[in-house]
């Protein structure tokens, strides 16, 4: 059994994180903690875990994360990066779900977290934890930096395209849209119920996080800098993100074939058949990316013109965008099979 | 008193047009039709409306909507078409709401209505009720095909880049999602609470109907073809339709003052300040338009490259997307104030 | 016109204030205060009012209230009775939505509100701004206090029965669901829309503070002590109560008839035909009370026993239940209309 | 393995069904039967189960049911009936998840159903499936009647009462809140979105088909007739029941403790601590059910008076209310573990 500990377990990532894990058949929860809610029964706060989670909240100094074997980073940003080295000294392996390790950039990341930071050495020793593409690189890693929600859906979105080549770099376009759980369970104004259902909006337009991050991929996938506009929306719902991304072709080829053998041999991207519009309810609660590739006609003169890509893609943002990924990339980590404990089928309707 | 008629008052515009209509000082409900509701008292079917609509529904055959001043048709496609020349040559003036006179090419209206069209002469006829394009030819119209909820948000946004040929026309974006009264009072699956709520989904991204009507408007506008990806969602509110638009910017100016100038005389378009992102509750119930415009960085090479411009527009679709702008075009019509019975702010939360 | 002002309007009280009075034929914005907020446009905070409302919050200190001719006490519980002394000094008339004045006992109320009462003297000069059951002594007050949500919702579903001596006094039963706007614009963690849609609670089972202001109203309709059960739910929806309300019969009478007769004036309670099930929806955005009446079958023996009295009663928490009611008390005392203002048709869907 | 098969495989029930066996260790899906979908695989229908269920639907005439170990009816009422004879003498096991076998009074169940019970002579063989009550008989049986979704929660709510002899049973109430999907994968325009969410509303005051399945069952434990208003009503979310439950003390005891012995050994059912509001999402996508007992002061002269018991009992109506509750069933008749299959932990938020 491996001895998992958690850092920070009140927020959504927490408690999703602790629904995987109580099912994981190889885990045993070994401490969690919380400066907050420091000696209060985890299922106290989440009575949904009632009968399931048997852990108290423990002080952050009191835990003794360094028995783990795993520590999972479930923490605002900032926290991890001055917690991890002691850890790894310790021979604990960290999955850190908080983005203090996913630029490779030490100065960009100061620039857009507003924070300096606290571990820069890391950073380059830290493996980006996209399964379907550094897979091997996560078997090794002691430190795994786990993507975020929407560089998730938008990076497995992307990959094949741009691996094949077959688009327009400079100028690739994501619309994304995410349920409200991806704000995490933080008490602001705009996140309440009587703010954020029965409307819709854009926001951060003029620059997201998640923006440098997702470029950072997918630059590393062209081998070559990568233009992106991205514009993420608030949607009326708990879970989900649907990304819809826009990209000109640059080179004719099967796309659907494309993508079907890219990820021929995955276990958690679904290509969907052509024409499919995937829903985000199809991924609720699982650890599921699915893919659906579109040719729209644009017309221009002529009517049927086509010159634009259209990709859909979609997850449940705290499962494969955030604890469902980690728990793969663990699962990676500890020569088990990528799919243990991963294994829940999407809750519909 | 302008005496009014709604032909089909049992749809979402039907009901909506009749909250604005029984509120408008200038409009007496004269007769509204329903094969099905034949007899039965409006109030009966919408409660809503108990105490301020004393109508009962009557039966299309006996309603005297030849004694009416104006009628509007809230009816599905194909009815409006067979019995607007009855009521034009009766002297009866027709807002449609439907979609049987929007597009001035009637094959194309026959490929996407998959209906033959049964008055093609009145096509001609037919003035666009988009108010901020046509309003002159409004004023005098016999006819007007009031537009489509999508082609309004999407027009509002798009004309003024496209007015002054700011744009690549060629390769145009709409992306948009809408509540789910868009797809009107109809009972169908997907369409239910237990789908459509806590999902998110895009649908005919392959072609929607309002594409063509949408580059139709576009076109005229840039006296030439337009290229158009436009790709709807469906998303968990009932009203609310947000279109975010991308264009690639080809000649360089002031954007932010481009909007300001060409809708400052609007009293239904607000052009909010630059940065802001407007929310679709901030149009609930009220017929306006908001538009706020970006350039968001890009990357590729260069951090602060900014090639696309981005457009946020919202409308309530029931209101300025449907049955409020078609309000609009009936004071128009008959020289009222065009902000007549339009003057209800917006209900948030 | 009538000079009007607004103490705290940043809550959903004040919005809905604000939406309401900026309509209204007879009222001038004068000012509106948050001490937090003072100095921006209030259509900055709100973009639903942008040119709609030109006024800027002021500081509580600065605003000069006392010019006004009426002010809304828009507040957390225990603002107003710090200040109304001041202000009806100077000539103001005050409508205080929060629940200082409602309890006329000064203990009762500093147990359930855990303050000391600042103006006690005030509280007897109070008046309790049900208008249904007060009338009259609102025109002529200078104090009005404007009823609670679940109490206005209550107390009209049951003041028939209660006025009647119809049913067990002992044993009253209101099981009542409101949307989230009623409690508050908050950034409390469990309003949010992760935690508050697609779930379904009760709260406060132990003691809510709307319980003894309904005993009180309930009490002096009976002209004795009312036994009341009272179970408040939160509903996944941003406007509405529903009052599920249970009475056992003491004395047969027509019911449905004694409903309509007690409401037959009044221009704000519908009480709807026998056997309907009001939707919350059917008021929303409408200063309106909705009422059914039901005798269902309970076994027990004989199946057609129906020893129990169930009334439905729905209001928009935020229109009849606060800020319409608000108006409507205003209307009163200043000799207008009573309808003026509030004549907006519910928004459905 | 035990090979399973499932008539009527297109409803939400259906669906749970198959998410549900499909994780399943010791269940191998052997056939599910659609008219309408004969020849359609199911993952193309529901395409969260793309990759999990790799049957396709077949004609009810074509399916070799008879093959099969157990049978559940996932149909509308009246089909089970018809089918469970042919069945039952071929040695097939069957869980009626409709409401063909649930009344023993068959009289009464043509009365609620309309229809003429097409097997009277299954009615007094089939055991009723609420496993808290009928375990033991249920190991045995051949024809399990799966409790409604409101039966289950408010059996479970009110048992420990009525066993105990606590409560007036002439005078119970049942104020019950059900999810939309409740109501079935039905296209029917109440269930629309835009109807049915942002609304509350009670329905079918005058009388609902579980009313007397309620009332047998609550007969059955009391050893008489139980007398109960029972009021459901749509609330906006898509899964969840939550009852609250009204009962006059007539004997003195520690209701808390009584609950807590009375569940102690149950896996399925959790007495929450005293004073405890159960969320109906601490129960989503689990088979669980989720009590609470209170008891508010009344007031009517003495303050603390507290005659009245509050039980708030809440479930997943499509898991403990359906589903999850005929597996557990399964799991009892075919000598398993009842939990087996059923350890999902509750997705929250």
């Amino acid at each position: 059994m491996i001895k998992a500990g958690i850092v920070g377990g009140t927020g959504y990532t927490g408690i999703e994180l602790l629904r995987l894990l109580s099912q994981h058949p190889q885990v045993e929860l070994a401490a969690i903690t919380s400066r907050q809610e420091a000696g209060k029964a985890v299922s106290a706060l989440f009575p949904s875990l009632r009968g399931r989670v048997a852990l108290a909240f423990s002080h952050p100094d009191q835990a003794e994360l360094k028995k783990c074997d795993v520590v999972f980073f479930a923490t605002p940003n900032g926290v991890a990066m001055g917690e991890a080295r002691a850890l790894i000294d310790a021979g604990v392996r960290i999955v850190d779900i908080s983005a203090d390790f996913r630029l490779k950039d030490v100065a960009e990341w100061e620039r857009w977290y507003k924070l300096k930071h606290a571990a820069p050495e890391l950073v380059a020793q830290a493996v980006y934890g996209l399964c379907e593409v550094n897979r091997d690189r996560i078997r090794g890693a002691r430190l795994v930096a786990n993507p975020g929600c929407y560089p998730t859906a938008i990076q497995l979105g992307l990959l094949p395209l741009i691996e094949a080549g077959a688009v327009d770099l400079a100028h690739l376009i994501a619309d994304a849209k995410s349920g409200v759980s991806g704000a995490g369970r933080k008490a602001e104004l705009h996140l309440l119920h009587a703010e954020a259902s029965e409307n819709f909006a854009a926001y951060a337009v003029g620059g997201h996080r998640h923006w440098p991050e997702i470029r950072q991929g997918l630059a590393q996938a062209a081998r070559r800098e990568v233009g992106l506009v991205f514009v993420p929306h608030l949607t009326p719902m708990i879970r989900g993100i649907h990304a819809t991304l826009y990209g000109r072709i640059t080179k004719e080829m099967d796309f659907q074939e494309l993508y079907e053998k890219r990820y021929a041999n995955e276990p958690f991207v679904d290509v969907m058949p052509a024409g499919s519009h995937p829903d985000t309810r199809s991924t609720r609660a699982a650890n599921l990316c699915r893919i659906a590739v579109h040719r729209p006609p644009e017309g221009g003169g002529q009517a049927e013109r086509r010159d634009t890509l259209v990709v859909l893609s979609v997850i449940d943002n705290l499962v494969k965008g955030a604890s469902g990924q980690a728990v793969q990339n663990m699962n990676l980590m500890f020569g088990l099979a990528e799919t243990m404990g991963l294994d829940q089928v999407a809750v519909v309707p």
